[in-house]
C-alpha cells in the first residue's frame, strides 16, 4: 500500500483538500496580479507627472527582471513601462544587462522587444554615466526586499543608479509589492545580502574571462538607501518612507 | 628596382635615418617610463597619506586597465597598487570586471595575480554599491583625456565610481599622464566618446547575451565631472584641476 495517494487515487477527504489548496492558490494569484496591476497604475501615473524631456520619447531606465516572465502575474517595474507604451505614451526603455546573469539582455529585452517597445541595452557601467550625463529622465527597479525605513534591497546596480539619479534630481522609483515589504527589518543595515555564482563571472560558455582560481565577490543585491528613494510604488498608491506595520 | 629599401639594404642615409628613429623611440621610451615611475611615486604618498581603515589591508578600488600590460611601460593606476605592495604596505585590490571587453578580469586581475597581490574581482555594478557601503578606501582610475577643466573621460564605469565616492568622501585619484591631457579642450563636454564594440554586448564566445537585433548602446568611456575628483596623479606629482597650458 502507498505511502500516499497518487493522482486519480485520491480519497473522498484528499480531493477536498487538493480542492482547497487550488482555491488556496487562485486566491493569491488573484491577490498579486491584482497588486501588480495597482503598482503598474500607480507608476504610470507617476511617469504622465514627470516634466516632459523636450521632443523625443521620454527616457525611462529599468534595472532589474520585473516583468511578466520574471515578476509573475503582471509584473512590475518593466509592466510599467509596457503599459505606458501600450497607452500610448512615446517611451524608450534604457535597460542595462544585470550582470552576472545577464538579465537586462536575456528576458527584459525579450519582453520589450515581444510587447514592440523601444529599448536599448547597455552594460551596467553605462547605466550610471547615462543618468549623470542627464540621457534618462525616470528610473524604476523592483524591490526585492524593503526595510520599515524605505531602505531597498534590489538588483545589484541599483545603488549606483539612485546615487546618481539623486546627484542629478532624476525621479528614482521603487516597485514595492507586499511580498517585497519586510518591515519587521529596520534598516538595510539588517538585511543580509545574498550572493549570485562566480562561475558566470569567471566563465561564460567557454570563455574565461579571469584567471582560473581568481577570488570573486558576487552579492545579488545591493541596499539602496531610502533617502535617494523618490518613492515606493505599492499596492495602495505611491508611498514614502518610512513604513509602520498598519499602512504594510 | 625597389621603391623603398627592405631591411639589410638601407643606403648610408637610410641608416642614418634608421639610428635617428631608433634614438627618438628611446626617447620616448624612456620619458614615458620615467613618468609612469613619477605617477606612481605620486599615488604611493597619496596612499599612504591615507587614513587607516582599522584592521586588515588598504582596500584600493582600481577600475580599468591600467597596469604594465595595458598602460605600456611601467603604467598608472594598477601600478600603483602593486608598487604600494611590493614596497611592503597591506592592501586588497578591488577590480571591477570592465564590460563590455573584460579587461579587468582579463588583464588586471591577471597582473595582480603575477606580482602578488591580493585581489577580488567584481561585476561592474557591484563597484559603486562597494563604495556606497564603506568598504572602499581609496579610488584609482587611469585617465584616456584630461580637458583643462579637470573634467575626465575615462574608462565606463569610472563616473558611477566618482559619484559613490563624492557622497562618502573616498579619494577618487585620476592618472593623469601627459600623453592624457587635453588641455586644448575646455570641459568634458566637448570630448567625444568613442564605442566599442556592439558584438561583446549582444554574444560572448557561443552564448547569446540578448536577442538578436537589440538595440545597443556602447560607450567605451564615460566623462567624470572634475568636481568629483580628489586629485590627479601625474609626472609632476599631485595636481588640483583647472589646468593651464604651461603647468600641462
Amino acid at each position: 500500500m502507498a505511502a500516499y495517494a497518487g493522482v486519480g487515487e485520491l480519497s473522498e477527504d484528499g480531493a477536498a483538500i487538493a480542492d482547497a489548496m487550488n482555491a488556496e492558490a487562485e486566491r493569491i494569484i488573484g491577490e498579486v496580479t491584482a497588486e501588480h496591476g495597482r503598482i503598474v497604475e500607480a507608476g504610470l501615473t507617476a511617469i504622465d507627472a514627470l516634466p516632459r524631456p523636450g521632443p523625443g520619447p521620454l527616457r525611462l531606465l529599468v534595472h532589474g527582471p520585473s516583468g511578466t516572465l520574471a515578476g509573475g502575474q503582471l509584473g512590475t517595474a518593466l509592466s510599467i513601462a509596457i503599459a505606458a507604451h501600450h497607452a500610448g505614451r512615446e517611451i524608450r526603455v534604457v535597460v542595462p544587462e544585470a550582470r552576472p546573469g545577464f538579465a537586462g539582455g536575456r528576458i527584459s529585452c525579450w519582453e520589450l522587444a515581444a510587447a514592440g517597445v523601444a529599448h536599448t541595452l547597455v552594460v551596467d557601467a553605462a547605466a550610471p554615466a547615462l543618468v549623470a550625463a542627464g540621457e534618462i529622465d525616470a528610473i524604476l527597479i523592483p524591490a526585492d526586499r524593503v526595510a520599515a525605513n524605505g531602505d531597498v534591497a534590489a538588483t545589484i546596480g541599483s545603488c549606483a543608479l539612485a546615487v546618481a539619479a539623486a546627484r542629478r534630481r532624476v525621479p528614482f522609483y521603487v516597485c514595492a509589492p507586499t511580498s517585497s515589504m519586510d518591515l519587521a527589518t529596520a534598516t538595510g543595515a539588517s538585511i543580509t545580502i545574498a550572493t549570485s555564482g562566480a562561475p558566470d563571472i569567471l566563465r561564460v560558455g567557454d570563455v574565461a574571462l579571469a584567471p582560473p582560481g581568481t577570488e570573486v565577490s558576487a552579492p545579488a543585491d545591493d541596499i539602496t538607501p531610502a533617502e535617494l528613494v523618490t518613492g515606493y510604488l505599492t499596492g495602495t498608491g505611491l508611498r514614502s518612507a518610512p513604513f509602520d506595520e498598519a499602512a504594510g
